[in-house]
C-alpha cells in the first residue's frame, strides 16, 4: 500500500468533499474519506496533515499567484490595476474547477470554524499583496488601501459567483464589475465636511 | 464580598490590560486580574464570562453605534457617506479613552488567538454594515462594496493611530485621508481592457 497511487491527492480532496456535503465537515472522519477514495489513511497522511489540509492547502499557491501577478503588473499599472491583474490571475485558476470550487465554498460557509480559517487566510493574502505592492515602490497607506480594498471586492464578486445559479457570469467579469461599481461609489464618496458631523447619540 | 464594588468592571479591564501587557496575554489569570483590582475572582465572573472578554465585550456597543451611525445618516448620504459617518461615530468612541485602545490593540496584535477573534468581530460588524444599508434601500452589491470597504479603510486607519508615536492626528482625521486616498485611486482604477490580461504564469 505503500506504492504511488495515481491522482491520490486529487481522488482524495473529490471524496473529501463529497462527504463533507453529505455528512457535514464535523461528521466525516480520515477513514471514511480514504475508503470514498478507495485509498488507505496512510495515503491520505502523506498528502494532508488533516482534513482542514483537503480545504485550505491551496491557499500557499493562490498566495503565489497573487503575489507575482502584483509583481508581473506592467510598469504603468496603478496600485489598484495591479492587485486587480492579481484577482484575475487566481480567478482563471479558479475557472479551471468551478465544481470544486463552489463545493468548497459551500463546506466552509456552513461550518463556523472553518469560515474563520477562511477569514485568516484571506487576511494573509491581504499582507501578501501589501507586501508586493511595497516592493514595486507603492507607498504604504496607498498600498495597504489597494490590498484590503481589492479583497473586499474579490471576496464579494467570489460570493456572487458561487452564489449564481445560472453560473454564467465568470469570475474575473464579476470582479471587474464590482470595481467599475466600487469606483462609481467612491467618485461621489464622502469629503469631510459631509461626514465630518457626529450622528446624535 | 457580594456587594456592589464601585468601578469594578472598569477597575478590572485596566487590571487586566496592564497585566497582559507586563507577562502577555496567555501567561495572565483571572486570580491574578482580580488581585490587580483589589477584587475577587467571583467579582470578575459577574462583569466579564472570561479573560478574553475583557478585550471583547465591547464589539457590541460598537456594532449597534454603527448600525444607528447608517441608519441616521442624512437621506441625501450614498452609502459611502453613510459609512463614514458611522465609522466617524465610532472614532469619537476611541477617542474618550485612547490610552485603553492602544493598550487593548497591543495586546491582540501580540496574540494570534486574539488577532484572529479580532478579524471575525470585524467581519460581524462589516455584515452589520450591509444590513443596515439594505435597510437603507441600498441595492445588495453597492450596499457590500460601501460595507466591506469601509471596514477596510477603517482597519487601516487604525493601525495608523494605533502606531503613531505623536499621537497627533485623531481617528476620524486619518479614516477621511484614508477614504480620500482610496478615491484618488480608484479615480484612475482598472477597467477590462487594462487588467483583463492574465499575466504569464
Amino acid at each position: 500500500m505503500g506504492r504511488w497511487e495515481p491522482n491520490a491527492r486529487d481522488r482524495l480532496a473529490l471524496a473529501a468533499l463529497e462527504l463533507f456535503g453529505e455528512r457535514g465537515y464535523e461528521q466525516t472522519t480520515v477513514a471514511e474519506i480514504a475508503g470514498r477514495a478507495g485509498l488507505t489513511e496512510r495515503t491520505f497522511f502523506r498528502h494532508f496533515a488533516d482534513k482542514r489540509e483537503v480545504l485550505f492547502s491551496g491557499g500557499v499557491d493562490l498566495r503565489g499567484l497573487l503575489e507575482r501577478g502584483v509583481a508581473e503588473a506592467p510598469d504603468t499599472a496603478g496600485p489598484i490595476d495591479a492587485v486587480a491583474a492579481a484577482l484575475t490571475a487566481i480567478s482563471a485558476v479558479f475557472a479551471e474547477r468551478p465544481d470544486f470550487v463552489r463545493q468548497r465554498h459551500a463546506v466552509v460557509e456552513a461550518t463556523p470554524e472553518l469560515r474563520e480559517r477562511e477569514l485568516i487566510k484571506l487576511a494573509s493574502f491581504a499582507s501578501a499583496l501589501t507586501d508586493a505592492l511595497r516592493q514595486r515602490g507603492v507607498p504604504a497607506l496607498a498600498a495597504s488601501l489597494a490590498a484590503e480594498t481589492g479583497m473586499a471586492v474579490f471576496r464579494i464578486a467570489f460570493q456572487r459567483w458561487a452564489q449564481q445559479t445560472d453560473q454564467k457570469t465568470d469570475l474575473a467579469r464579476l470582479i471587474h464589475d464590482s470595481l467599475d461599481e466600487l469606483r462609481a461609489m467612491t467618485a461621489g464618496a464622502a469629503t469631510e465636511d459631509r461626514v465630518g458631523h457626529r450622528p446624535g447619540r
